[in-house]
Formats: C-alpha cells, structure tokens, sequence
C-alpha cells in the first residue's frame, strides 16, 4: 500500500487523518485544511447521526457538501463512541441501545443501520459496526464482544450497498494475542478492502499495544489498507509504520493544540509557559506553517495567556503541519528505504512524553471507563 | 474628510473599525480581515498594558508587527477601560489610580504615560486620554470629568512625540448640550488633527444620544476626521455619518455574531433558531462573504448547537463583511450625492433591534455601571 484510492483523491499512505468528529476540525475551516496540505479527515457517525442528524447532512447534499470538504472522509461507525461516551448501553445481538451523551435520548443502532447511516452521510471510507470493550473487562465479555463484532462485519458487508465508498472492518480481541490472531484472520476471510485495528492505545501498557500490533499487522494481507485507529503521537506512528500500518487517526494533535501543546522536532513544547513571554522569534524556526511564518512565539502565548479564540486555530494550525510534514518525510524515507535512519533520527531528537503525564492519561482514562456514565467531548 | 491618510494606508471614509482589543480581532486570522477587505481596526492600550505588557509589545517590534496586520490600527488610550472594566478607580488631576480586572494589581496611569504607552504600541491613530463617567452621576462630576479631560488633552498633545501617529481629542460633557458644545470648542482650539465624540450609546436614552451628536458634530471641523466612539449598528452608523461622522468602532458586530446574530438585509438573523436546522441556502444568498459562499445556514446551525469554534470564526467573517460592504455603499451613496436615498432605503428593510432587547441591553448597562467592581471582556 503506497496510495489509498477514493472518490476524492488519491491518498498518499502512511497518511495521518486529523479528526473532525462533528464536520468541523476543531477552530479550523476547511481552507486553512487545504492550506496545511491535508488530504483526508475523519468524521464520526456516532456524532452527526446525533446532532445535526444523518437526515439533515443527507438533505445537505451529504457531509463533503455540508462541511465544504472536498478530500476523503473517513466515517467511523460509532461503535467506539457508543462506548466511550453514550450512556446506558444495553447490548445485544442485534445491536446496541444507548442514551445520547448530548441530551439523554434512548437510541437503538444495528450493524445495517450503522451502514445505513454511513452511506447517508457519503464518506469515502466507512467502518464496520464494532464492540470495543475495555482491556479491564472480564476475559469472557471481551471474547464475546469480539465474536459478536465479527458477526455484525458480515452484517454490514452484507448490507453494504454503495460501491463508491470502501467499507473497512476492525479487528478486536483486547489484550490477547490468540484472539487478535483469530480476529485478524476471520475478518481477511471476509475480504474487505481494508483493515483497522481497533481497542487499542486506550490506557493500556504501550508493550501490550505494541504486543498486540506485533501480532496482528503481518495477519492481515498487505496490498491492503491497514489502519490503526486511535494512534497519533509522532512516536506511536513511528511504530505503526514500522509494522506496516497505512492509515491513523487521532484527537491527540488537536486536543493537545488547544491546551497549548505544540509539536517540534525536539519534542512538545508548552507555549503557555513563562519562557515564551517574551521570545520575538517563531515557537518554531524549523516550521513552515502559517503561525510560525507569521507571529512570535510571544504572540501566541499572548493568545492563549488572553484566553482568545486565534489562540487555538494557530496552535492547531501549527500541530497539524508538523505532523503533515513529519508524514511526508515518513513516505519520503519509506520510498528511498531510509525508513529505519529516518525513525532512528527523530526520535534521537524527539523528547517523547515523560513517564508522568503517560500516567496521568492512564489514570484519567481509567476513570472514564469505570464510571461508565460519564460523557465527553470529541 | 473623504480619506484618512496613515503610514499603514489611506483609508477611505467613513470607516467601521473591527474591535480587536488584545491585538487580535476575535476568532479571526490578519488574513480573514484583510480578505473581508478591512483596512483599519482598533486595538486598546488599556487591555495591553496589562497583558501582554506595553513592553512586550514594544519588544516585539510595535503592535502590527506583533498581531501580524499590516493595515492601520488605531488605539483607545484606556480612559473608558479603566472606567468600564477596572476596578477601585481613584482619580486625581494627575491621573488615575487602579486595578486590573485581570490579577487586580495596582497601576497608576496618567495623560502622559497613556500617551508613551501608545507611542510604543505605535497605532496609527491614538486618542487622548479622557474620563469617562457614567450619565447616571451627578451633575458635578460629569463637569468636573470634563474639565479634567480638557486638561489632560493638553497633557496628552504636549507629551506626543511621535510624528508617524495622529493624536486625537475626545469630547466630553455628559448629556448636557451646553457641555458638550463647551468640549468640542476647547478641544478644536487646541487644533488635534482628528475628535471623537466619547461617553455615549452607553444605555443612555436614544434620543439623548442623537440630541448631543446634533450639538456636538457641527461644532467639530470638517477637514478633520470626526469619531464616534462605540458605534456600530447598521442604524447607528447611518445616524452618525448624517452629521458627518467619519470613523466608527463596537464590538457590537463581532459579539453578537459569537452569540449567533447575523446581520442581513432584512436585520439580525439568530442562527440558533430552528428555522435554520434544514436550511440548505446560505444564510443570505445576498452575502459574498465567505461562510455565505460555501457554507448552507444549516452547517452554521449545526455548528453554533454543537459550540464548535468555527461557529464564532464563520459568524464573525460574516457580520465583518456585511458591515464593511454596508460601509462601501455608504460611502459610494456619498459620492454620488444619495446618501439620503440610500439610508431611506436600507432602513425601509432593515428591521431594527427591537425594543425588548434595547431594555435589556440597557439594564445590564445600568447594573454594570452599578456595581463598579464587576469585570469584563473587551
């Protein structure tokens, strides 16, 4: 896989899709996306069929048109969302009952529905609908949820009907390899034009991610796309191309940006900090992006000490570019066979996340699922 | 006056000035305004002594370069601010004592270190520092306000050093006629090369604004630029430039477009409202602006419910457009000798703020005056 093919462009892979759950990447418009060389984003069916309604982005001509986008779109299929932000959720082979996050609303989502939906909002690549439990669940809940997620990628391949969009299924099986094996192996029998890997790089130890990837990339058939969901830290994407992986998605360089977190070679930067008060230079002099082209470090601390708007349109911008940029290299170093230097490189610059905030993600997330009822954001 | 000539252009008149008072224009990039056509804005050297700092800004080589805008700025010197937002104010003839609104630490600012601040900010245009009181005090301190500001014009003009900005006077005098016509003769003898009118459309009854524009307009000279404080309706503007005002500024168009209200031919538009959820149009096909080129009203619906940023960025790009195409036809209707014509019509279909909202517009004025101690944005 060196190009994904889609109604609107060809993607050069490994591609990294900034997300924009709602049809709108947070504090950008679709011309500042354009500008920073985005070519496909990821829109969230759990999302928009709650608010404004599949029906609504259906009667606006569908999402590319309503959001004025004009590259690929990835939908996800909501099953992770039902999960991670829904309330209530009451499972079973059928589909899934949930009460909206947003106003408490009871809904019931099958497998055809959620490619029904999909279909409606005309995503380039759309998902299977999946159960992505946590790794701290029973061993026998995350073994059913898995044979119950195969079940229902039969069901959306079978209910499938728009031959413009790809629809792609994700493999699951928590923390053990044998079932990952299984899961990979079961989906490529069905033969759907790409894979995603999904369940992981939430809250779990980095060695069982990266045991579980071990195991499941080389399963799955190599002239197709491989896409592993969720993943978005320049490190973690090393990793994942290293084993192959095509596509990622991730909050993270967005989230971040607006908590002020900027990307750079020499690792993350916070511009909140007092050392930017008064630096007349760009936060980053090696940066090609309209922020660091156009304003001082100083600036932008400015912004967002003001707590102003321009804050987090600039510190996305700036997050977005470095990782756009750093994806070109990757595909650079991949095409001359200099992958391997490439990582070495950067990573021998890159400060990645210290061991305290990794445990405080950990812990945060943890909460997240055993309350259970709480709800988020994006 | 017909143009404003400043080292950053030659600005025809009258003019809207966006609000931007901690050097960025809320939710806008320099390149959104400069594509709307904006050619001047206003900045406030009240909010940027205290934040960034007048120094840092001085540092980082003067307010355009720091906000990245090559088009004219002009700045408040900080009297109504200190009035308005900060707190424990103690005035003396040699200035005022106060406390940010944003840490509460104490400052001291007088007509001359208002003057040096905005030297070194280095707006094209920068005003006089003045007093602003509240037309609910008593009679003898809205005097005594004046004759104070009087004092510090004098002040202000001999402390001026810089020969690249213009230093305006601001007129003074509460809601007495004879006051007000008293302020802009003493100013006008002390031959500024541009006059605001100041301290009004503060909540005070409309008809007492239009009563002390009446006196004081014709009192100020026509060959220089005239400045209405705080202006920014549609309707308002057109009041002001009949007596023949020059300049205007508000954070009217760009926060009510963050609260969700358009502006439009027929009059403000709430985008929150339903009838807006299925609206596959734009919001006013009349609109070249850029949310109305690409965007249905429904996606700006959907984007204000969900409280995602672009919301705020989109409305804002589209009040801005509609006020400075408004201002273009303004001022063509003047050069054609239509102005009149022009007013009629445009009034004749715009559906004025009614008269619920001014109530309230104007308690909340009331009690901010009040209470003295409350904080504000902008």
């Amino acid at each position: 896989m060196g190009e994904l093919n889609t109604p609107h462009g060809t993607i050069a892979t490994p591609v990294f899709m900034p997300v924009g759950s709602q049809a709108t990447v947070k504090g950008l418009t679709p011309q500042h996306l354009r500008d920073i060389g985005i070519k496909m984003i990821l829109a969230n069916n759990y999302h928009l069929f709650l608010r404004p309604g599949t029906d609504i982005v259906q009667k606006m001509g569908g999402l590319h048109k309503f959001m004025d986008w004009d590259g690929a779109i990835l939908t996800d299929s909501g099953g992770f969302q039902i999960f991670s932000l829904a309330r209530l959720r009451d499972i079973n082979s059928d589909g899934v009952k949930f009460r909206s996050h947003i106003d408490g609303t009871e809904h019931f989502i099958t497998p055809e529905l959620a490619t029904q939906y999909q279909e409606a909002l005309g995503a380039d690549v759309i998902m299977a609908f999946d159960i992505c439990p946590s790794h701290l669940d029973k061993e026998d809940k995350i073994r059913e949820a898995m044979e119950t997620t195969h079940k229902w990628a039969e069901r959306c391949l079978k209910a499938h009907q728009r031959d413009d969009q790809a629809l792609f299924g994700i493999v699951q099986g928590g923390l053990n390899p044998q079932w990952r094996l299984e899961s990979a192996r079961f989906l490529t029998a069905l033969d759907f034009p790409g894979y995603a890997v999904g369940g992981l790089s939430l809250g779990e130890p980095k060695e069982a991610t990266n045991q579980m990837l071990d195991v499941t990339l080389p399963a799955l058939p190599e002239n197709k796309a491989r896409y592993l969901m969720g993943v978005g830290s320049p490190e973690d994407i090393l990793s994942g191309v290293e084993l192959g992986v095509d596509m990622f998605d991730c909050v993270l360089p967005t989230r971040i940006a607006r908590n002020g977190a900027l990307f750079s070679a020499g690792g993350r930067l916070n511009i909140r900090n007092a050392r930017w008060k008064e630096e007349c230079g760009p936060l980053d002099p090696d940066c090609n992006c309209y922020l660091c082209r156009h304003f001082s470090a100083a600036y932008l601390h400015h912004l967002f000490r003001a707590e102003e708007l321009l804050a987090y349109t600039l510190a996305t911008i700036h997050n977005l570019t470095f990782l756009n940029n750093f994806m070109v290299k990757v595909r650079k170093s991949i095409s001359i066979g200099e992958f391997k230097t490439f990582k070495e490189d950067f990573l021998g610059h890159y400060q990645t996340t210290n061991e305290t905030v990794r445990i405080a993600q950990k812990q945060k997330w943890l909460e997240n699922w055993e309350q259970r009822e709480g709800s988020g954001k994006e």
